[in-house]
């Protein structure tokens, strides 16, 4: 049903007038988040106080069949907050709040929109740890997180949302309102309704409460920069350095144009990248024993002398270590400043990863376009920044959407998948064919139904629309 | 339908003759589990060689509407093996091979019928850890670990079971083969069909194969038994031991019937239990670096002077630790061979035992029966054995069934669940709505549907009768 000024008014009655917005400009700052150029308006913006109004909210939408796109931060890298078919774009902004840190069982409960960042610097103020650090942490919220199961630089060693998520409060497209599971370590107790959310994009339940485990902080970490004169080798020293015995806290790579772009957009970088260099590694390990790390960096230096490498650059300075993570977390906005791109999120084990760079770089060539490649190589985890530069609309459009078709059989074919950390949302959804048979998704398909039967959330998500 | 002679043939046109049993011996044999005395022999037991024989079996079973309940190694605690309708029961013993073990990636691929202690030992070999460790490790199964999502005694700092599941290939109730996921660390590729398998407990489909994350071996431990005058206060070091920074690889509690019927149940236990400890702690801590480890055990130390102890023993030879673990691990089976028992799998916010372990004593007071708790502290997960002893029919199954939902009560009132790490399966099924809401199971219901519309796949488990 269309989305008339009765339903407004009944949606008005729900929050007061404060919190509704049906005009453009409003509308449309809610119509885009950080994929490629894309805009989706939806048709009304509300800014709900908490889960009693979403619900109400949903109950309303449900009956008249009217789509609720959940709008997080908005720096999301595949769509999943754009109001593809318009109806209720459902800003979570107000529910902002930490609402406990239990330091008794190392837990801490927060409402959706609060910045990753600011939870990580709450909980580290009574000594404790979230780890999880998406590149975009200082602007996304924990609530996007969750919906897309958000990883980071600090995965390998310490895992991605999923694996701190103990319990969420939700409220289903019906208005009824759970806790998926409960605030503890270990559950056995039926299905995990809560990793099923997890990742899930907004198209099971909106989440209202997020239940976080969380760990003892670090006290101490080393951070090296190696430049590599062959990106392949820089590669396969990730696995090297694993095998040796070590988990490094970070084990980030990037490619020559990532690192050069990166570096000229950020201010204040001083880091010498020569001619000869192809990509950079930025290594970090972390524990409470400055002696253990020295131990540990010099395992990994050896490791490291195996390959075809320049000078190793040791960050001594607090400043120094966050200059170098600004400019690894920058590469995104850097490309994005230098033209417009297509994000991809391509994983695979990672040991594979010097066959996906090469089979990238192959497939451009065959296509004609540039790509920049970075990410967090210590799990496999490649971004593929697509460049438009001077592509015309055609090859923009068809020429390298096969390029990218052939990037994910690719990835698939070496026992990885479409999406390791941004989900699959709306520009990825068409791929899906590539990692899953037609069984497989219409399993997902019949879960979205058993939680949503009139398809109002977050509609055009996920599923391949030839399904 | 019935299981009739026909169906009985093509089931052996399936597997071959020498692979499908009728006599009464082996039905009885592959009719029990680890849970209480109960016996719930299949109709006809059948061991297929691999996945597309078990497709051809659940093919037929779907299409007669058969029972079919997976069989592992039949260690279960809560009946999830028991064949409560006969049919069918699908034995996953040929299936017992390790596939592969993946130096490069940290990773191993098995089938369901590794032993469990056998796959740690295999990766051990080539300096990598899985380290899940059920006390029963050393006879039940991997796939079984799977299905009810294990946890064990290293899970505090570890994680349990579906932390370390990459991707799981299953057989689906119409025959259909799928992979559930990628063998990647991290994924945001779609709805989470491996998590979601992950303790579904043979509900959802028949686990043939099991990619599984493995981490670098650590080389060392220390092991302290600690004795309390007091147990509340065992219970409250707990989390004083975790605020001190301190994450230790194990923290097991055990009141005082249980150590004490253990050290007389297990050969060669030379520990002394003086009439006034109320309770014991086993702590370990691990890592690489012995200095490490011996200024955490000192910290460790400095916060158990705060409470009423005795005197600390250390283990000191590889032996000692081994007679320790096998004690803790022996508590189950002492109880048992004691008394017929019942056993639940409490879990709560870890700094919540005091209140539980008080709470079960005052309920086992009111309703007159005694029990002997222990288990695995450091993540709250209390393991309750409720001793029949001379408790008449009438006590046992009216009386105590009353004490055990009001244990859960107090439980779920505590932010905990019902199972921590020994699902529902048959014998807690009917306390299910103490933690979840009609729609909730609800929810878990109509997933099972998706995924088995006729409902063949192990019928009559975790949901209660009264849904």
């Amino acid at each position: 049903m269309e989305l008339n000024k009765n339903i407004v008014q009944l949606l008005e009655d729900i929050v007061g007038a404060s919190y509704i917005f049906v005009d453009l400009e409003t509308r449309n700052h809610y119509g885009h988040d950080e994929t490629e150029d894309l805009i989706f308006p939806p048709q009304v913006v509300i800014k709900p106080a908490n889960a009693k109004e979403i619900s109400q909210i949903l109950k309303i939408a449900n009956e008249y069949m009217i789509s609720v796109t959940p709008i997080g931060a908005r720096t999301g890298l595949s769509g999943g907050a754009l109001s593809i078919y318009g109806g209720i774009g459902l800003s979570l902004e107000r529910l902002n709040k930490i609402l406990n840190i239990d330091e008794q069982n190392l837990q801490v409960t927060a409402e959706p929109a609060v910045i990753t960042q600011v939870l990580r610097e709450a909980v580290a103020e009574k000594g404790l740890f979230y780890p999880v650090d998406p590149s975009s942490m200082g602007s996304c919220w924990i609530g996007g997180n969750v919906a897309e199961n958000s990883g980071g630089a600090r995965a390998l060693k310490y895992g991605v949302t999923k694996d701190y998520v103990l319990n969420l409060e939700v409220v289903l497209a019906n208005g009824e309102i759970i806790w998926t599971g409960a605030n503890t370590l270990k559950n056995a107790t039926g299905y995990n309704l809560t990793q099923l959310m997890v990742g899930s994009e907004g198209t099971l339940g909106i989440i209202t409460k997020i239940v976080l485990k969380l760990i003892p902080q670090n006290k101490n970490n080393l951070l090296l920069l190696v430049p590599f004169y062959k990106a392949n080798q820089a590669c396969e020293a990730v696995s090297e350095i694993f095998k040796a015995g070590i988990t490094p806290s970070a084990l980030e790579f990037m490619e020559r144009d990532a690192i050069e772009w990166s570096a000229k957009y950020v201010e204040g970088i001083n880091v010498e990248i020569k001619d000869d260099h192809q990509a950079h590694l930025l290594i970090e390990v972390d524990g409470n024993y400055p002696e253990i790390l020295m131990q540990e960096a010099e395992k990994i230096v050896e490791v490291l002398e195996q390959f075809e490498i320049d000078e190793i650059l040791f960050a001594d300075t607090e400043e120094q270590k966050n200059v170098l993570w600004k400019m690894r977390r920058s590469v995104g906005e850097a490309v994005k400043a230098n033209s417009i791109y297509k994000e991809e999120d391509t994983v695979v084990p990672r040991y594979e990863l010097p066959k996906l760079l090469d089979g990238i770089k192959r497939i451009g060539k065959k296509y004609g376009f540039q790509s920049v490649c970075y990410g967090h190589a210590g799990d496999g985890n490649l971004h593929v920044n697509i460049i438009r530069g001077n592509l015309s609309d055609d090859a923009w459009n068809i020429d390298v959407t096969k390029g990218i078709r052939e990037i994910f059989e690719l990835t698939v074919a070496l026992k990885g998948t479409l999406s390791g950390e941004h989900g699959i949302g709306l520009v990825q959804k068409n791929y899906m064919g590539i990692a899953f048979s037609k069984t497989h998704l219409e399993l997902m398909e019949r879960i979205k139904y058993v939680f949503d039967a009139n398809n109002i959330l977050n509609p055009g998500k996920i599923f391949p629309d030839d399904l």
